[in-house]
Formats: C-alpha cells, structure tokens, sequence
C-alpha cells in the first residue's frame, strides 16, 4: 500500500497518451503511476477494441505492475478520461492509501464460477492484511476480470467441461459477479460457507465493488483504495472517501447524499466511481423499462447512459466513472457508489 | 381551446390502448381527448415503426381532429406512457387551456424551409387568437412534422427541387428546426423579417416549443397549452405551467429551479416535456461528449437517455416525455423544459 | 388443404396494405387468401414493431383464420415484401396445395420445451392426414411461434416455474428450435422416444422446416406447402417445389442446386423460402466469423444479410424470403431452403 | 515499384500479429512487407478502434514506408484476415509488381475537395511512371484517405473555413470519391479539365480504385498493383489479376465473369478486392431495399455484409477484402472488383 494523489484527464482518444504530459506537470512521474483507470469510447461490450486498444498505448508506457481499468462506454454525456491513482512523494501522507495485486491467471473455465470468486478475495484480504486495514477503512475495491471469447468456450468444450455461459456477452455479467463476491468475502460481508449459495444465487452484493470484465486480460487485476491507517484526520488537502449503494438507477437521494457528506467537510469532489445496470426485472421501481427488450442497444449501454446523466448533472461533471453492469456491485437495478474528494 | 384535464398511463407495448379504460375509470370518455402524446419504445429515428403502429391502433379510437404526437425512444429509464390532454368537463375551468390544430398538407419540397415554418407560425397565431392567449401565457406548444422519406426525396427531384438535404435521418433535424422557428415567430420571439436568416443560421429557438418528426404524416400536428385567461389563481386542485430552458444536457439546476417553483406553490408535478440534444459542437460545456462520433448509437438516442436519466432522478417519475432532437428548441446542446403541476 | 396459388408483391412500409389491390388486378379475392408471409423492415429480433405493426394493419383485410407470418429484418439487398398464398379459383388444380392452422395457445412455460414441440407435432400431423399428403411430399412448413417477453418471464416465475431462458432474445431461438423439432416430428425425421433427447441436444434439425418467432402470439401459427397428391405431374402453368438444406451460409452450391432442378423443368422461379444463421461455433467452414461477438448487431441481422446477399444475387431477386434464426431447420450454421416455381 | 507477392492470413483480433510468424514460415521477412491491407471486425465506421488498434500494433513490425490499409467490418460471413505484399525476393519476377507511397498531408479543409483529388492523382501518376507502367497495366489502386473528425470540423470552422460536410460519418464518403477522383485522373479515365465537375457531381467512377478513409491519418496512402511490364506471360506459379465493376449489390454475373477469365487461365484466386455501397438511390434494380432508412445500422454495414455474402460464396473463401463505401469506385450501387490468382 501507498499514499495515494488521484488526478484525472480528458483523452481526445483510446489512443491518446497526452495525461501523462499533463501528470508530468503536475509533479509526478509515470514510474509513480499505480493504476490507470479509465473510460474509452467503445461499445462496452464484447468486442470493444477501445479498451484494447488503450491498454495496448498505455502499458508500455507505465510500470510493469500497475493496474489497468479501461471501462468501455462514454454514452450520453460521459466523456472519455483517464483517472491516475499515483503514489504521492516520499514521506507524504494524503489521507488515502492504494494497494494493487493481481490473482493468478483464471483457466476459462473458472471465469464466473467461485473458484474464480476465491481467488480475488485471497488477493484482496492479502492487499488488506499487508496494508493494515479494516474492511470498514476500504471505500472501493476496483477489479478488472476475463470474459469468455467464443474461442475460450471452444477451449472448455474441448476439455469436456461446462462453461458458465455459452454467450459472450453474458459471460462478462458472469466474471463481473464473481468477482464482486470475491471482494463480498475479502470485506467480510459474506462468509466463506455462503460463497457457494451466493454463486448459485447471484443476488449478494457489496457497494464497495466496482468490477469490469474485458477480452484482454487473463487474471484478474484489483486496486484497493483505503483511508490510510496512519491517517491524521480532515487535514486541509487531504483526500478522502465516502461510498454507499444507488438502490435503483433513478436513486438521485444516494448521490446527493454522499454530496452532502462532501459539502459538510468542506470538500470538493475529486472523482466519482459508480455501476450502473438495467434492473434484470424490468422496471425501475414501477416503470417498465425497455432496457433488456432493446435488440439494436445492449441494456449495460443505456444503464450507462441514464445513470451517467443524472450523477453528471448533481456533480456538474462528466469525467465521471459510470461503468456498466452492476452484478454483485448493488442491489439488483441499483450499484455501487463511491466519491472520493479533497478537504 | 378548452379547459383541459391532463393524465397519463404505462402501456404495455405501442399497440396497448387499455389507457383508454383507465381514462374511464377517471371519469372521461375517449370522445374528449384532445391529443395523446405518447412515448413509445422504438428507435425514435426514421424507420422507427412503434410511433406508426401507435398511430394506426390510436387513430380509429379517438375523435379524428385529436392530435397524436408519439415520440419514439424509450432509453435508459425512461418508461413507455402515453400522455391525454382531455376537454374537462363541461363548466369547468381546470386553469389550463388547451387548443389543437392542423397546418395545411406540406409538399415534400417544402419540408424543413422557411414555407414550413410560415405555415406552423399562421397555424399557432390563428389558435392563439381564437382562444385569446398572449405569448407569456403560452407555456408550451408541441408539434408533429413531417419528414423526408427515400420516396419523397425522389419525388422531389423529379419535380427538378431541391431537397431541403438527401439525408433521411438529417431531415428529421432540419423538420424540427423549421417547426420550432414557427413557433418563436407565432410567439413573438422572432420578427418576421429575421424569418430567411432564421432559416439559414440553423441558431434560434424557444423555450417553450417541443417537435417531433414522423414518416406517418403529411402535415403539422399542433398542441398548444396555456393559462386560461378566464382562470382565477391558484385555487386547489387546478393545472399550472412553468416553462424555461435548459442550457446543456446536464443542466441539473434547470430542472431544480422549476421544481422549486412547483415547490413554494405546493404544487405536485403532473407531468414534464423535455427536449434533449447531443450539442453539435460536440461537448458538454468544456467536457468532450461522443455522441455525435458514435456510429452505433444515433446521438438523439444518447441524448435522451441521458437527459432522461437526470430527468426521471430529480422528479422521481420515469413517465416523463423527453423527447429528442432539440433543434430550434432551446439552445444549442440544451433544450426546452416545461413542467405541468397540481396546486 | 387447398389448391394454391402464390404471388408476390412489394410493399412499401409495414402499413402498406395495397398488395391486395393488386391481388384483386390478377384476379383473387381478399377471401381467398390463406396466408400472408411477410418480410418487414424492423430488426427482426425482440423489440421489433414492424412484425405488430403489420399484424395489426392485415389482420383485419383477411380471413380470420388465415396465417400471418411476418419475417422482421430486410438487411442488406433483402427487399420488403409480403408472398400470399391464395386459395386457387373452383376447380383448378395448380400442383400444389397449402393447408393452414394453428396450435392450442401455449403457456409461457412451456415455450421452447417439448409440450410446445408436440403441440407443433400434432396441429401438422393433423392437416397432414386430412389432405392424404405423405412426408415425402411436404416441401415446407412454415410456423410463427411465441417468445418470451419480460412480462412472461415474471409471469412464469410467479407461478414458481422455470422459463426455459431468462434471456428475451435467446427465448426466440429456443421457441424457433421447438417448432422445428414439432415439425421433424410430424414428417417422421424424428421418432416421439427420441423427443426428450431432441429437445435436450439442440441438435436435431428439419431441412422444411422455417420457424419466426414474435411478441404478437400466443400460439404457432402452421403452414404447410405440399405437392397435389392427386396432381397430374408437370402441366404447364403448374406449380412445384424443391427443397433441400443449405450447409453453412456460403453454401452457393445448394442453391445451385435447386435452381439447375428448376432449369431442368424449365421452370421460372416463384418465390425462395430460406433459414440463414450465424454457426454458433464462431466459424464459417474453416473461416472465423464475427457474427456471435458483434455486440452492436445481432448475429441473425448479419446472417440474414449474408445468406441473402448470395441467394438474392444467384436467383436474381430480392424480394425472397430470408429469415433468421435457423435452429433446427438445417445443420448448425446452414439452414432450410426451398424453390417454389412454375413451369 | 517491385515485383510482388501476394499472402493472407487469418487474425484472432485487430491486435494480432501472429501472421508475422506464418509469413517467415513462408519465407519472407517483415522488412520485405510493402503493405498490410486487413479487414478487422470493428463497425467499419466513425469510432472503429479496431482499425486504429491494428495500426498500432503493425506499424511498429513493418518497413517505415510499408503501407498499412486496415479496413474495418466484417459483417456476416466475412472473416478478419490480412494481406501482405511482400517485396519477391531478388532477382524473382512474379508477373506483378506493387507500388506504394504518400501523398502530402491534407489540410482539414482540403479533405474530400477536389485538392484531396489533385493530390492522390499526382502520386499515382509518379508511381506509375517510376514504374514505367500504362494505365491499362493497372489492376487495382488502393487508398487510405483521412476523414473529418469533430475536432478537424472545428479546426476548419475555426479558420474561417466551410468543410466539405459537418457530419462526420459523411466526410469518409467525400473522402473516399476525392480520392477516387484521383485515381480516375491518373489513369487517365478522367480529364483534368472535367475534375470541377467531377468533384460537383459525384458521379464519376474508376473501376480499378479502392478507397478506404479513417481516423487515423492524415495524409493519403496509396498503393498500386500492376502487371509487370517486363513480364513473360503466363509462366507457372505467376500472379495476375483481372478487375472490373460490379452494376450491382447483386451483380452475380461480374463475379462469375472474373472467376471464368480465372478458370480459363488455369488459375487459382489468391484474393478478392471489392468495394461495396447501398445504391444511393433506396433501390437494387427495382428493388426497394431498407439499407439507407435503418437507423440502427449503417448502411456500409449491410451492403459489406450482402455483397461479402455473395461473393465469398461464389469464391467459397471467407478472408476476402470487400470494403464498404464505394463512391466513385464504381457506378452508383455497384462497386470495383479486382481477383488476383496464380498460375
């Protein structure tokens, strides 16, 4: 674990490495980057090469070991930046500190399953236990997870095993969901001999998860942000963070409720990471929805687009984190919510 | 122009008109509707064919001057509805008036020019005067227009015109446009000297108009709603308008500011008509938006998912007629706003 | 069953419903229409109103009891189009007959299942026997079966039942292979014992069989297309058809095939019925496709275009009947495909 | 210009690289590579990060001057692959010869102008006289030409500047004719005098040009493949090519046309190189198709999907280049077609 600084910067483009100029001037080296985590253009879905694409641009260019979040998606007025987690100079406390690991590689046929749940929440509770903190001290547990490729099912076949899906697209939902359950068991709002009726069950959750999957990664890649141990209290410039869940994708009380917490400190809004899904029942509250009925828009695009468009209008900010697909991250049609802001 | 009763009901699908027999129960009959206004769950672009079949199973059961303006594009959390404007009964005033009407049949070429937009203007000022409403008692005026199909823009040719653009989707924007002017001219918003430059800088607007286009239709539906000017305040149980714009589509305070007034009058909102659009220029204020780039998505589906999402979060309703395309309707990325209430 | 004869018109919209105009013009009555297969220009998949829309525009213009299967998605050079099949005058014989029918309604679970199979199986044995037509001599069967909508899903659910899928869109594939297999049935392709396992595999298939599912039904509507048994073999003006399966979606081979038969009688082409399908292993032959990962469209739009791109350019003619989805009717990845002509 | 061969090979992804290994399996170094030519499985439109992805990672393993010309959409039965020409090695003569080169990077406002035109013609016409080959000796001329981007509109706006088009999506379609144009110019199928009208009309065409536009660039890449002029005839294993236009999206016989000079020849296809369009006019001979009125679709998109339908069936091969947007390259509707086999 590290002190941590969060900066974040407009990209023209998946491509566009430019923040790390704009880093530069703001006193940090690449070398001191932990983690990129960001939005790009792209569908979000199963063959978004946006994402790819950024982490191939991206990757040469930052330390071997840092994590990589592309989130695929800027629908309606979300707009396509990058969020630096940075380790802050020697000797500097900032109030939050970040941990990134890595689990071993998943075989395919572990992607959405509880083995792949107990693997992401041994390298959380590793994460936590090197660092000292307290579940209660995470505010966001950021995972980045495999999905099945046509060519990954193919493999399981092979081998006569089952995958957890056949379709693509569903097998992100699936990766999504165990790794939030992973992270459920690592914060310890979900015990060990639950883990298997929680895979079968897919409605436990934690609104401290936020959790992609991708086509082009192998393991899964976690990023834990903390309130540092050693910390002094509201000092001014300090970072700090607040989280909770949106019941539902209309929950504005959830999101001006963490405003107010910011307002009461003082404090200004530094970034926000929130998940967004189209309510799997078909309605938000009593209104039908057509998200999931939409054959030309996948649901995780218009989820994107409508919670994007209400926390960028409470936050007057649309270099926001929304990703899509809440499973496991939020009651179901609702998802996580975390705001990190500066005193 | 009448005293008007507004109401509003879920559907089903675009073909569901058991609204009809919830509008029993509240004690109207189908022969005093006025106008449905309705959003249904298709594209909401040209080959949007859930706007045409709501026409085709609405049309035989109301009275045959009714208007009916389905606005296509349920995204995100927004919830298909259909919305009544219904003649109040007979002796009473409701506070609220309203007046529907018909321009003459538009020929192809004119779709989209300042021809059609004369022709809205002279429909709007004749219902106004008829009903002896100022401009500032007007609070909105919706109109459905027409748009330029394949066959008409090959049928405009043959005649040797011009089309006002080949485009089939692009005509939809320039029919708003021109419908939108007719309404600042008939509202005394623009003189009708500045109608040609009007006409060509594509940059003038009201705040109180809300077009949509449609292949189904040959000339302009026209619904305007007002204050009776017989009304007698704010007495319980009558319908109050406030209207404004909103300047960019994360506008949150648009949106505050009226349900603010709604607010101080204790008043409870009835309904909201909202128009929404990916700004041109391609940013939401100084943040980079993708609407306009994504060859997925049309930006008129981006936009109102996205203004229906911030919408739907502050009103707490997802049965909220947001309706995109902006052109001429509010500023440029922003859009007209008009909330009905209940004192 | 009935002597028939088919003819083909364009249209111009889902609403169009002047091809009865020009039945009346080559001498048919409204009342002798048996059935209306369509091509209509929606998606074809979940949310497509082009489908309902035309429902709610014919089924008032036909006999009560005819069959309306309308087909969603004209992609690439597929034109929109409806084919009837009209009962011929008094008396004549044209070589081949249609019988027309329908299952009882189908619960909601039982959709895609073995129940909704032998309802299948049944209603076609049954109009097989009442007009003495063997197996060998059926060339097509046509059905229009139900999906699930979110709304049924519930509905299953509440009744404490397993849907056969959660998914809306798959629920089409599933009912389409669960018509296809009532249809091997009833032409003995498949024995009653092997049902279960046929239902299981998703692996069994009928090269006449052509399946369409949709929102607008309850039950499956059944056509099935034979030769006279009582014909006098090749009479000029008669009608006749071959049918065989396609192997994959380039298989230019089959079509050739059937069209060297159709020289060979000096026959002219009437109408081509064909299933296309994306091959859901990822591969065409050796070639790996796109089509099952594209999240933006949905891999039966894309074989739709595919497959009638090739038959459009190797018939000459884009108003033939090319529909998606061809579980169960032809080997994975290929489909069913049959000439009807007239010599 | 060199003597050149001619291999393609299947990729997973954009990112793949791996035919770099097969390529050396076959003999050849990267340094001999004189371009890359892929289709990769992006929407072949606006934001396609596939082709940028490919860019990415191919420019680093290939010759500074290689061209690369990745083109996006592989909709329906096409499959992702890449073609290389490769430099034969010395001393070899293999019946044709490749050039390649650069125009001068176009300004914002010159892209899709007559001065975009000038600028290809000028580089073609000194490839070919280097060369020392006639206009007939001319199978095929591929670009790579910029497209408008948001930003370069305005870039262009901001100069006081009018661009060809504001709408980003049409720019690659202006782009692609402007280079056509210039194709035409070199090979001398069109007059400079005529280029005014030309670039006014948008109704002349060469058969023998291939257009492609992208983000990516912002100069034009220009490849040309000819017969060697210092060839021998039809010696054993020698490259040839044959082209011409296709009237149609269905044009069968065009195809067949080229596969019979091929058979008659002895010859085996090595690949195909077609450019595809949905016929501007919303017909396929007479009849109507649904391309240009999808809006959820592109209408590059269905016509690669139809026309890649036909012709990979005709070739029974699946790794061929069929390119959307074929303004210019062949007669409104229709497209270039050029086969290239081996003896």
């Amino acid at each position: 674990m590290a002190a941590v600084e969060i900066l974040k910067f407009p990209i023209s483009s998946p491509a566009d490495t430019t923040p790390l100029d704009r880093l530069k001037e703001a006193g940090y080296e690449a070398s001191q980057i932990l983690a990129v985590v960001g939005k790009t253009e792209g569908n979000g879905c199963v063959n978004d090469f946006s994402r790819t694409l950024a982490s191939a641009v991206w990757e040469p260019r930052i330390p071997q070991d840092a994590v990589t979040i592309f989130s695929g998606g800027t629908e309606g007025v979300l707009s396509p930046h990058v969020t630096f987690f940075v380790r802050a100079h020697q000797g500097v406390a900032t109030g939050l500190i970040t941990a990134i690991g890595r689990t071993r590689v998943l075989a395919p046929h572990e992607v959405g399953t509880s083995a792949h749940s107990l693997q992401v929440a041994h390298t959380v509770s590793q994460m936590m236990q090197q660092a000292s903190v307290t579940p209660a001290q995470v505010h966001l547990v950021l995972v980045k997870c495999p999905l099945l490729t046509s060519a990954k099912i193919e493999a399981i076949r092979a081998e006569s095993r089952t995958p957890v899906t056949t379709d693509t697209y569903e097998s992100m939902a699936k990766s999504r969901y165990a790794s939030a359950v992973g992270i459920a068991l690592a914060l310890e709002e979900l015990s060990h001999d639950m883990l298997e009726e929680a895979s079968a069950s897919q409605n436990i959750w934690s609104a401290k998860a936020s959790c992609s999957s991708g086509a082009e990664l192998e393991d899964c890649h976690v990023l834990v942000l903390a309130t540092d141990p050693a910390g002094a209290g509201q000092q001014q410039g300090h970072l700090h963070a607040v989280s909770r869940y949106m019941a539902d994708a209309i929950d504005a009380s959830a999101v001006r409720d963490l405003l107010a917490q910011v307002e009461s400190a003082n404090g200004k809004v530094v970034q926000v990471f929130a998940k967004a899904q189209a309510d799997p029942r078909g309605h938000v509250r009593s209104w039908r929805h057509t998200m999931n009925t939409d054959s030309d828009i996948h649901s995780t695009r218009h989820a994107r687009a409508a919670v994007g468009g209400l926390i960028a209008g409470l936050v007057s900010d649309c270099e926001i984190y929304v990703s899509g697909g809440a499973e496991g991250q939020g009651p179901s049609g609702g998802g996580s919510l975390c705001m990190v802001y500066k005193t």
